[in-house]
């Protein structure tokens, strides 16, 4: 067990958080995502294409993605549920996709009102018109580590879901914690269990903060050696499920714990603070990052 | 390294917590101790008998030691940095007492007006008069993973404060990042530095969450072989440093972790989480416990 000696992190705060949070303008979004362009990212996660019936937060994906400022070397990504969402991101100029499937059927029926099998099915379109352009699709699994409507769910069900998005095609799959009820050794037991089908440069871990858990599941798994994190910016993102709790765990949090272990992100972290700051102004809060509280407004 | 079967939560909250909020009145830290004493604890730090002139906020704790129900089984300890505070704490009825010292010559100039070493002459009184009681006293060890004020602490101070107080005659060593500022790999190599000369049973992690790492080197640390935890309540404690931070790491996010990892406390979580809202209702505020508000007040 060594740690990496380098970490990509996936910037999610965009996508995942805002799309949690009350409505900020469009211009406000296009904000934050050029002020993180100019941290260091290699990922961003710009928008989402799905139905604004049911997300009307990310309706304005597509002005979003036309609307920024684009940086060389960064990849804009969104959530394209079907072919027309792919067709949306194309036009808008997104650089990678994403699906997203979920490790319960419980979840996966309310969520998006199908089997975990329909949904796979449901993806195959998008995986083949992505192929046919060359655009790389990743591939979302969520409650890998617990279901708010199921409670526990097997590590076999998200080892067959990982194993079943990777062989459709994604070129990496992000193990989410959807609510955020994990623990180290179950955190490290679920990832040991999927690196033995994806290969571990093929995982990236999505955890949420809602039980305080996350940096200290992340900590657990980074000797395993896997390399990419998702996070957003100040802890964006809430918890539909427990109100008043912390969404995603936050980008700057994860920053400095990497940071003091040595490992490089190529992030700057204090950018990362001064966008956290300002998309909470715009949402009347202050980031649920504690290093940013920490830190304070500057 | 194998992870402990059980591990002893030391309960911070009504010393090391309240210490640091607003003034709450004594049938207040009464009420929260005996709400406490029911959620088994073994060890229950109840108050500090330092001049009320430093601390106000501790001026009662006589009252409160005096006014608490006792439950058979468990130590209410108290914080004596003198012999004037271990007489006072003796008539109060204390079970155990508590001496600080800290690894940074710069915090302990500014905190207790006097150098690391004036600082363990001054307690080697209260170890005697202990010892002549039998009377146990625990040695707490500040700033172990950096100061307020010099920065960087080198691992060989806090190395050497510990077996200065473990030498004294100190039952157990209690590791404190008084500031929040460690990280996983930081706080690995500083607890297997001092675990080379006091044995590991005799050592306790004290840390606060001011940079949400808590947690993550707490994780860290556990397959170490560490079992003694410090942690308070509802996360009381603030950081006089750093304002608007969170304090000590909150015994509820501790307990659900150690849960999930099946590691055993005797404490009852949902106890815990009743008296974090009770006092932080006192305070006006609510638990900085993220398990305590994903729960919810109940």
């Amino acid at each position: 067990m060594a740690l990496p000696k380098d970490v990509r992190i996936v910037e999610v705060g965009p996508r995942d958080g805002l799309q949690n949070e009350a409505a900020v303008p469009t211009h406000a979004k296009i904000a934050l995502i050029n002020a993180l362009s100019e941290a260091g990212y290699r990922t961003i996660e710009a928008g989402s294409f799905v139905s604004p019936k049911w997300v009307p937060q990310m309706a304005d994906s597509g002005e979003v993605l036309r609307g920024i400022t684009r940086t060389p070397g960064i990849r804009y990504t969104a959530l394209t549920p079907n072919l027309k969402g792919f067709e949306l991101a194309m036009a808008a100029g997104a650089d990678e996709v994403a699906i997203f499937g979920a490790a319960s059927e419980a979840f996966s029926q309310k969520n998006i009102n199908c089997s975990i099998a329909e949904s796979l099915e449901r993806f195959a379109p998008v995986l083949e018109a992505a192929q046919a352009k060359g655009i790389p699709v990743r591939g979302y699994v969520s409650c890998v580590l617990g279901c708010p409507y199921q409670g526990e769910v097997p590590v076999s069900e998200v080892v067959r879901v990982a194993q079943a998005l990777h062989d459709m095609g994604c070129y990496e799959i992000s193990l989410g914690d959807t609510i955020g009820v994990g623990t180290p050794l179950h955190a490290q037991r679920m990832l040991s269990a999927v690196a033995d089908v994806v290969p571990m440069d093929q995982l990236a871990l999505h955890f949420h903060n809602t039980y305080g858990q996350a940096l200290a599941n992340l900590a657990a798994c980074l000797p395993l050696g896997v390399r990419v994190i998702d996070s957003a910016v100040a802890g964006l993102g809430g918890c539909p499920y427990a109100q008043g709790a912390s969404g995603n765990v936050a980008t700057e949090d994860v920053l400095y714990m990497l940071q003091g272990m040595g490992i490089e992100t190529g992030i700057d972290l204090e950018r990362v603070i001064r966008a956290g700051y300002a998309i909470t102004r715009e949402l009347n809060t202050t980031p649920r990052s504690q290093v940013s509280i920490a830190r304070g407004s500057h």
